[in-house]
């Protein structure tokens, strides 16, 4: 028998990306990257900043364009490489970034009729126009249902599912009245590779219902009626055409359709894996299992990791979703989140433009510099804080400055706020029992920059390991899919064959952490007396004043 | 009989300006600089940042270059003009800073055997390597001489008198016993034109010896000498050296010497009046009285206020200096401070090069902000906080970034956090009984900028006005020289006929000052919380922590 190969498709912000791996190995031998044709870089955007819409076209066009470019790369470049070796496919999207889809199951977006309503499009995981109707739904929530909140971190986000809906309800009710139901990406592209897009086929994922829709076996499933009914009655009638089959990506949605297998020359019937999110795959391709905490570091960063689901969990107050086989089966998945990284530096680069110097330059003089001769310290809230605080309306601090501070200072301030904001995820997951032994970390940043790393590995106190791919999404929809297609047994061994680490590991400096540890209690009075109530200093009204001072001369 | 005419001359700490002015009518006739030579700009330096010293042959030069500039200058270009129209002269000048002198009242810096000695030169004002002598003076006085403190804003500065001469004796101990006294450059400056250095002759000015050497006729002058004694015997030692001639810029020091008539063609004899420190002549040449507040913006700001002597008056915590006829005679002076305004700007400018652009540009950026739509808050304590806190260990504090916060909108909220600096110290006058009714400003930052003085009106909520010279110190001077001279009976009458306003009046726009009132609540918050024990939440410890961190790495 010749080498088998599953194929990835990872649906980023911008663009979607195809993968084909060696199942034997996780060895990459050909991808492909679509940017979505449809608004500026694949979003759709409006004069309201908080709007982000996509086209579900482009979702259908990107799987084609990839797949034959991959399928046409490796048959030039892989000697023996036919179409025929491929045994299956993997899917992996953002989320929460649902559309409204009519009886058929298919996008009313893709219906002339609907096609040029934004309301009528996918609503972006970025799109935060449901943000009155996210906070009416945390209100509800504590009020009668405490047990919801409990596994999304106490806040139910305007990046989720039923904010979006509800907001669609309130504000575009002609749309909303149109559709039949709504589906997430996630689950969306999975059913249209294997054709079960209509409803009574449709499998829906652990991962969006979960994380995002408030789906849970404990209460039997989607959020209850008498719920969903005191938010808005259409809401508890969209409840009965939610798929009642959600199911991990240890499954299959179906075969491969043969107008896709003719699309693509793939083997018609070959299994699709049932989606999931990019850094819940991005997870499982960078070798995530219990007591290892998968760091996904972008503009923003995703922290993932696992536990026994036969361990009794409590939950653990501030991370942003607990959910069982969100991640891998048998598992309860946890995710963290931090909600700028890369995107605080490249705020200052990019809007401060400090000196002119770019992240490179920046970067080499902030490496000469040693932890706490600045003076400096900041709070990395520049976008809000996903976790442990769940709080978008927070700010950025910086604290220390003299006549003389200089732009690498700065910078390095704001890596560290970061790495400080890291540890403390790090810690909140120990404090509530789930054991960090290994922080294995992936994206842009762990890849390429050495400084951030090494930071990080003296903030935490603890070595940082790199992924061997680069792109642990799509390497992770690739792994979904070999096990759906049983080239692997499960997804332990199929980890083991197809996942790795790089040989660098970033050992940390004891005394560098010495003056970290320190630098950290500072860090963290300031982090409780601006983020909390319950600091022994309390400014928590601070940020949120100037906001709404900002907000009121802003609308006047 | 002619015109007649006052030079005033004005030392500061680059560069000596000469001025002269007609006594009838403030008009400034003629004006020169002259930098002085020793030194980087005047000031000699050291690989310890601390250091600032000045060669007192500067001084003597520039009085003579500068004199005979303005003098040759106005023969040329006013009718009738000649050097026997000038009645008399006045000196200001930075401060404190003291020089040790010989048994002949000269300085030790003349003698070819010390002039290469920095410890042998002027310690000029901003040189702090007396901190650790500083911290000293401030605990035992604390502790035996609680009265002291009180009229100094309760901390004794390394910028004054005894921290820099402890520091000389115990650092420098064979310059201390070479020298008979030690003499302020405000004092040097009259005595040598008026051949009054040597010890009986010689007459200090109320300024320097009352806001610098706690000298305080309410304990017999100068400090006990059981309290020197117990800093240092030679302290003690030294007060038997230190004139206990002292009065204020209603009387002359003595008539231009034979020497110095010689030099410069004045007619000999003409009155020096008493000296003063460049600020509290500034003051007076901008026309302050009681319920006037001058402000003297520049790299940082001087802000007096005098108050009717009769009055009962308390004393007002984190005011430097209480002095009685330090400003005008009859009059308590008050001086409070900023530690940094313009510096502040200057560094966002020069060290942060936000953009690459520069003051012109960020302030028209900035202008076009409407106040609290950034949402950010800053402190403006990059050089420590000087009234109403009275802690060179402060640091500046920014908060509210976002990821699309622009320079623009830094650079408005840092002058933003100087306005609130401002009236944070116009509060603390008010609330101890010294009422403010008009706001005079001088400096480049008045003379040039609208912007800031607009911000500041609309901060305070008062109208804010500028002085009609440019260069008030010197012109206070020069009403000093007029008021000796008898040309005027008194200050009053002398600041009527020479002093003025500019018409430009900066009146505060009541919509923008009713959001200033609540962003000042916010910087007030954060003021207390930052800079004091007392208030709601104390996050006092967090500035030092981060600077005692800070200065440990650096010296490791």
């Amino acid at each position: 028998m010749g080498s088998r190969y599953a194929i990835g498709l990872d649906y980023g912000t911008n663009s979607v990306r195809a993968l084909i791996v060696d199942v034997a190995d996780g060895r990459e031998i050909a991808t492909a990257i679509w940017t979505y044709a449809h608004g500026h870089q694949g979003v759709v955007l409006d004069k309201d900043p908080n709007l982000a819409r996509q086209h579900p076209a482009d979702y259908l066009k990107g799987a084609e364009v990839t797949i034959l470019e991959v399928l046409a790369f490796a048959a030039k470049t892989v000697p023996g490489f036919k179409s025929e070796s491929v045994v299956g496919i993997g899917v992996d999207t953002t989320g929460s970034t649902p559309m409204p889809v009519g009886a058929d199951g298919i996008p009313l977006a893709l219906d002339p009729k609907w096609t040029a309503n934004p309301n009528a499009l996918a609503w972006l995981w970025k799109d935060h126009t449901g943000w009155a109707e996210a906070a009416e739904i945390t209100k509800l929530a504590a009020e009668i249902r405490p047990q919801y909140l409990a596994k999304i971190g106490g806040t139910y986000s305007s990046e989720w599912f039923y904010s979006k809906i509800l907001h669609c309800i309130r504000t575009a009710p002609e749309v909303f009245d149109a559709a039949y139901s709504w589906i997430e990406l996630e689950d969306f592209v999975p059913a249209a590779l294997s054709g079960t897009l209509a409803p009574g086929k449709f499998i829906a994922g652990i991962c969006a219902a979960g994380h995002k829709a408030m789906y849970n076996t404990a209460w039997g499933g989607y959020p209850d009626k008498e719920f969903l009914a005191k938010l808005d009655p259409k809401l508890a009638g969209l409840r009965d055409h939610l798929t009642p089959r959600v199911k991990d990506v240890s499954s299959a949605v179906g075969g491969l359709s043969a107008e896709w297998a003719k699309k693509t020359g793939l083997p018609a019937g070959i299994p699709i894996a049932v989606g999931a999110f990019d850094c819940h795959l991005g997870a499982i391709g960078a070798g995530v299992k219990p007591g290892v905490l998968v760091k996904i570091i972008g503009t923003s960063t995703c922290d993932i990791t696992v536990k026994v689901n036969t361990d009794k969990l409590a939950d653990v107050p501030g991370v942003c979703g607990i959910v069982n086989g969100s991640v891998l089966p048998g598992y309860f998945g946890l995710e963290a989140g931090q909600s700028a990284v890369g995107d605080i530096f490249n705020w200052f680069v990019e809007y401060v433009k400090p000196a002119g110097l770019g992240h490179v330059e920046l970067t080499a003089e902030a490496d000469k510099l040693k932890p706490g001769e600045s003076g400096l310290v900041a709070l990395d809230w520049n976008n809000g804080n996903r976790t442990i605080l769940v709080d978008q309306r927070l700010t950025g601090l910086l604290l220390g400055q003299t006549l003389y501070t200089t732009p690498a200072e700065i910078y390095r301030a704001l890596v560290e706020a970061t790495a400080f904001g890291a540890l403390t995820i790090i810690n909140r997951f120990e404090e509530y029992g789930v054991k960090i032994d290994e922080v294995i970390n992936c994206g842009g940043i762990a890849e390429k920059n050495a400084f951030i790393m090494q930071l990080y590995a003296d903030v935490t106190g603890r070595p940082m390991k790199v992924s061997r791919s680069a792109q642990t999404p799509a390497l992770g929809s690739a792994i979904a899919a070999a096990v759906v297609a049983g080239a692997h047994k499960d997804f332990a061994s199929a980890q083991a064959a197809m996942t790795g680490l790089k040989e660098v590991v970033y050992q940390p400096d004891a005394a560098a952490h010495a003056v970290y540890a320190e630098l950290y209690t500072i860090y963290r009075t300031l982090h409780d007396a601006f983020g909390t109530t319950s600091g022994a200093a309390n400014l928590a009204p601070v940020m949120k004043r100037l906001m709404d001072i900002r907000d009121r001369v802003r609308s006047a």
